[in-house]
């Protein structure tokens, strides 16, 4: 039987960073640069992310991770696996990111795509995911994907830095 | 620690039948009666049930099933609940339900609310649900929620008639 793998969506498969970037230049002239940022969390490294989450269009109109889908097509045939996205917080979001993943990764299935609050229910074999709260809890193999925020430290979870290197390390 | 129940929305929370009932009457005139459709699946029980979930509005006017706000604000201090309800086959129904629980249920956080496709990898102590389809994997207790087309056969799980039974029964 395939093992499941579980893939988080903003800061792994959409680039949170780059949206939060052009959404703060476009609505204040700041230019934000992603050195300044490391470490910070992402609400207090953009100080109107806050409200941009909630703008329309935020998370449909997001920049695709590098790599990303050519990645996930390949991990599909050597896993059984699932997107969990937290986007409860966010109503918004929820078709947002239906019709975000129905555009660039139109091979998953519905069957397939998990919206949900705290992620701490799912069970799968490997998450990867960008953030402690949801790695910690976690009890299989955990892999943390390099965002600014998360650089100081790995909390015991195998750093990924691409989707390339993903690739390789799980096929 | 609490033991986690998850509850499925359609057919559980709200009342899926009397709205299929409904729409075929103001579409066609036809008044369906329950005890015309023991034992059928939904699809076939409602000639156009198809189109109707894909209407706007289905999902967000659903009548509540009785006893169901009072049930889970009780089952809320006994267990860990989270709500699960396969929402990915019908994109419009993502917002509708988190509105409608906000309307119902508002005593529900976003953190405890799972829109999914598969509900295999969400895992609990306690399901209850109405399709056998989401029961029969389960692996630990499962709750059948008596509904028209699941009347004929238990398969194997307890079966529950109200939120009154189930109160009791878990509490």
């Amino acid at each position: 039987m395939k093992k499941r793998l579980l893939v988080d969506m903003d800061g792994v498969l959409g680039d949170i960073y780059q949206q939060a970037i052009q959404y703060e230049y476009q609505e204040t002239g700041v230019l934000i640069k992603l050195e300044d940022v490391v470490g910070k969390d992402e609400i207090v490294a953009f100080p109107n992310a806050k409200r941009h989450v909630r703008t329309q269009g935020f998370f449909r109109t997001l920049p695709v991770m590098k790599d990303a889908p050519a990645a996930i097509e390949t991990l599909q045939s050597y896993y059984e696996l699932f997107i969990v996205s937290a986007a409860m917080e966010f109503p918004n979001s929820l078709w947002e990111k239906h019709d975000w993943l129905a555009e660039h990764f139109p091979f998953i299935s519905w069957k397939n795509i998990i919206l949900c609050g705290s992620k701490v229910p799912i069970q799968g074999d490997i998450l990867i995911d960008d953030h402690y709260k949801n790695l910690d809890p976690f009890p299989n193999r955990s892999l943390l994907f390099t965002q600014p925020h998360n650089m100081a430290n790995d909390n015991g979870h195998e750093r990924v830095h691409s989707w390339k290197e993903i690739v390789t390390l799980l096929t």
